[in-house]
């Protein structure tokens, strides 16, 4: 079943790429520098090419799809320089982030100049729906983010946890699949291409989270165990820190906001993690997620396209970075 | 004539501000309580109060105009946000920058937060021409600021400066007027509208650039010299530096760009101006710009807003903060 997605990727994210470089290539050359910097060093371009699997599996043919697949990508880009920025992280898709290699000043306004850019590529489409929809997820990927950095000096629950990841990370997946649907013109299956997008987006992250304690620097491209050294809270940490006594979780927390774990009591975290099976515990969490997914696709009508989303479901679990 | 001005902004800038409240209050807390600082720290009300007079010059009379207009502020208070940041400033409107007051991090995500509110404003009204007019101008003004930093190491000349402040500053006025004229439905005279209002926005930015060298601190709400010390060049000083010789203007700038200007000398370069009539010579310049944005409204029907928006030609020039 993933060959199928394989081929369909193999084919269609050099077009991605080919209409991305075309529609970036008008913005202001201090500009181009930084997001060709950020889109060419890869990146999956999961969005860009859910809007285009949604639009085709609601029955939408024209070559038209492509630049709203990539107003999602530019999108994602900008919230991506922006958050690098905040977290002050240092690498990116395995290369320096941008604030560090243009400073911040160019990273913050390329981010504005993105948005500015994808906002331009979906108004072209004259339908306001489809501006509302992204402009929602826009608004709703700075809220999770400025929750984050809210909660960044508390400890935070399961609940807030989920909330976070919603805003950081689904709303936008949910927001390309939403708009693959809109323009299709199925108004009917929005809601169902909305709610595969939502809950494919959090088991996405879900997993994220979980990389960043099972995989190593190198097939990362960013250094191991990077959330738990920024002090960000994920769903292994929580379940982590459960399996402490009170005592231990009070030295835990007060390590975990001064950042002054030794190398070595890391590896034991990292030990404790696969001894309790942490791992496949919130695995199977985002299973659930990818369940109600793949539910919510069964209205669809049969096609390629229906296929290829239900395997995306499958890569989410198993990928390795 | 600058009477009725002020009736008319005595009787619209409390409606502005009652929309702006009511269409900000959905916005997530920690974002809120940036945009609220912004907000009510004062400000004109230049660009909601063009989009309304447009509007109504072309007889556009329903009362959707106002959430356009206010999608106008809110976009000017997401730039003005990010600018903080940028320019490192410390005040802003006579308080403290927001940047400083919440911090970088919320700084650039209410930003972020406010852009996409401002577009999810504009696309109620369902004309993606309206989206298109504000997606343009708020990249234009994110490459005027990227162009101000990026040659902010160098000298530059008058047409380096013109172009920047026509990013920064005079495209977003464009924006609101080319909004009313569209909102409208009167096609023919959009161009017209754009043409008073780029004209309108170069004079402003000149004449603000004129005041930081001629207007104390406590009536601007920031430091004096403000642009000197933090080493922006504006129109003024690119004339008063012609005023010296070749050998002056060499320790000119090593003082400029070392930041090392002591106070007197400061006040010595504040003489040289008033001397030479630097700022009135800036002022005539801004005059022709208004001449012109005068002359655009010429094809402009007879009506009250007409007046008004002829009458904001000569407050510009003679305000004095």
């Amino acid at each position: 079943m993933l060959e199928k997605l394989k081929d369909y990727l193999a084919r269609e994210i050099p077009l991605i790429n080919a209409v991305l470089a075309k529609e970036i290539a008008s913005l202001p050359p201090s500009i181009l520098e930084v997001a060709q910097h950020v889109l060419n060093a890869g990146g999956k371009r999961l969005r860009p090419f859910l809007v285009l699997l949604m639009a085709r599996a609601l029955g939408y043919a024209k070559e038209d799809v492509y630049p709203l697949a990539c107003a999602l990508e530019i999108f994602h880009s900008a919230t991506l320089i922006h958050d690098d920025v905040l977290d002050e992280a240092e690498l990116r898709r395995g290369q320096t982030a941008s604030h560090i290699q243009f400073g911040n000043k160019r990273a913050i306004l390329a981010g504005d100049g993105l948005l500015a850019l994808g906002n331009l590529i979906v108004a072209r489409y004259n339908n306001p729906l489809l501006t509302q929809v992204v402009s929602e997820a826009i608004l709703a990927t700075a809220y999770g983010e400025i929750e984050e950095i809210a909660f960044s000096k508390n400890k935070i629950d399961k609940e807030t946890y989920f909330r976070i990841i919603s805003g950081k990370t689904a709303y936008l997946i949910q927001a390309a699949c939403e708009c693959g649907a809109i323009l299709s013109g199925s108004e009917d299956l929005v809601l169902a291409a909305k709610s595969y997008g939502f809950n494919l987006g959090v088991a996405f992250q879900l997993i994220d989270d979980v990389l960043d304690y099972t995989q190593s620097h190198e097939i990362m491209g960013k250094p191991q165990l990077g959330d738990l050294r920024e002090g960000k809270i994920t769903l292994p940490l929580i379940y982590y820190v459960e399996t402490l006594s009170l005592a231990e979780q009070e030295e835990f927390w007060e390590k975990f906001f001064s950042f002054s774990f030794e190398e070595e009591e890391l590896e034991e975290i990292l030990l404790t993690i696969k001894e309790k099976e942490i791992s496949e515990r919130v695995k199977t969490e985002a299973k659930a997620y990818l369940d109600k997914a793949g539910k919510s696709l069964e209205a669809f009508p049969e096609s390629k396209e229906k296929e290829i989303l239900n395997s995306i479901l499958t890569y989410i679990v198993e990928r390795e970075k």
